[in-house]
């Protein structure tokens, strides 16, 4: 049975209907959210439905929302994107649709992605960080999403760097990971720092050997490296997924975490480990929805 | 149905008849482990079963063993304590009892066994962490034992500390956890810095604020909370169990472990969450062993 997923970002809305275990797209549409009240949200994601289904037989498909946010059933207890805190979109989205919805985490629905037709095709255990705005991770253990006692889990942006102290992160703490490698803060500290441009001017200058560059670079992408290696040893994935904005566009980041997680996890771990790139891009998060509302 | 658990340390083999669900020992035994040979403790093994046995209707009760070491199947693939590697013990065994038995991981028992019946009962959701000779953990996630994708997940003990170098660990690496705060490695390293006596001593100096002895304690205790702080923000779990011959010896390791933890996990995370020390002390493995066995 076709399934349908969508996914809300921060500037955009996507809806998709996608085959089942391929999760290959069928049809597909983008809009973006201009409004981003909740009922404006709800209107643009019917719309988007509508669009999409057209020709397709999926009147009866479970539909799946990838989030980018802290999420409790049907609520969307904080999507800083969104500007959203505690927010009951399910509901009235499953009205507006007439079936019932399943919000997930963008990051789960994305490993999950990559799981069914991407990077990790046929892993049951596999470890998603995803390096965009933000820092993002979802951990799938014997094939199922690891949530967590309160569905918190995975929140490796917010491992600390440091015992005490650290640079502010968004989430109001200090010495988190996304404090340091996150894009958005880390441009803040390059521009504190005397370093223009964006993570990649960042990478090329380090690369080239430019002092207060390779500083910042060194700390940010070797503790990403660290955690990432620490996490293969405790979590034995078959396969580590790296993604999102900041490390598909800076291959140095990708060699260096790829390295230091072959030469630091654990012998066992890392014995048949593969560390490989998303493959979905985009779409990743919109399949992943839809299959994991698919059930 | 009544189940049978055993132990095997380094020094000791033990035996339990215990009850379901509750985890109460019914009858157990011990025998000091002389000649460490296969042969020789499969016999041990057999004879403290039967002493175990008698009056108790366990004919047909599943075998669980609990052992400090890797394993896969029925073979020990390294248990430094007992010098064994590649060693088929599950088929001897079943051989000499006449009967299936299951080998699990120490920890993962030790950790069942808490979860069963000590410190954190009812809950689904567990990061146990043992400080003994060496430093091993157990994940339980969604009521289930987290083992990865070749059975060596939760080798906390081989995280890294430091990105390059580091100290050598028994296992042959450099940096690892275990190579500065499990016991044996401690007191090398403290008596190579000057410090004489047992970690619990160690602690002592360090809170007197002797300076060698502080400057080890603070680092190598540092290093395990903020370890632990970042495994909770990943795993959310809803109780880490701490135990061991040395943290159940130094109660200023295990406030330190707590208030790190309360300060360091992430918010989400530490919302609700317990830290406790492990309740049924020698007896979790055996008990955890004998309900993995149930099933």
């Amino acid at each position: 049975m076709l399934a349908l997923g969508i996914d809300i970002g921060g500037t955009n809305a996507r809806a998709a209907v996608v085959e089942p275990v391929t999760g290959r797209l069928v049809s597909s549409a983008k809009e973006a959210l201009v409004d981003r009240s909740p009922a404006a949200v709800v209107a643009v994601v019917a719309a988007l439905v509508e669009r999409v289904s057209r020709g397709h037989d999926v009147a009866r498909a479970p539909v799946g929302v990838g989030f980018a946010g802290m999420l409790r059933g049907d609520v969307v207890v904080n999507a800083p994107n969104l500007h959203w805190r505690d927010v009951d979109f399910g509901g009235p989205l499953a009205r507006a649709l007439g079936r019932p919805v399943r919000l997930v985490n963008d990051l789960s629905a994305a490993a999950w992605g990559e799981l069914s037709g991407g990077a990790a095709r046929g892993a049951r255990d596999t470890f998603t960080v995803f390096v965009g705005t933000g820092v993002g991770s979802a951990i799938i253990s014997g094939g199922r999403l690891l949530s967590g006692a309160t569905g918190v889990a995975a929140e490796f942006g917010h491992v600390k760097l440091v015992a005490e102290g650290g640079r502010r992160c968004g989430c109001g703490e200090h010495g988190c990971l996304e404090a340091y490698m996150g894009g958005a803060k880390l441009t803040e500290w390059m521009a504190e720092s005397g370093v223009a441009g964006t993570p990649s001017d960042l990478e090329r200058l380090a690369l080239q050997g430019d002092a207060p560059a390779k500083g910042l670079y060194d700390f940010a992408v070797g503790h990403l490296a660290l955690a990432i290696a620490n996490q293969v040893t405790v979590l034995n994935p078959a396969v580590v997924v790296l993604g999102g904005g900041v490390l598909s566009r800076c291959p140095g980041m990708v060699r260096r975490v790829t390295d230091v997680v072959m030469t630091r996890a654990s012998a066992a771990s890392r014995q048949g480990l593969e560390v490989k790139l998303a493959e979905l891009g985009d779409d990743s998060g919109l399949v992943g929805a839809a299959l994991l509302a698919q059930g």
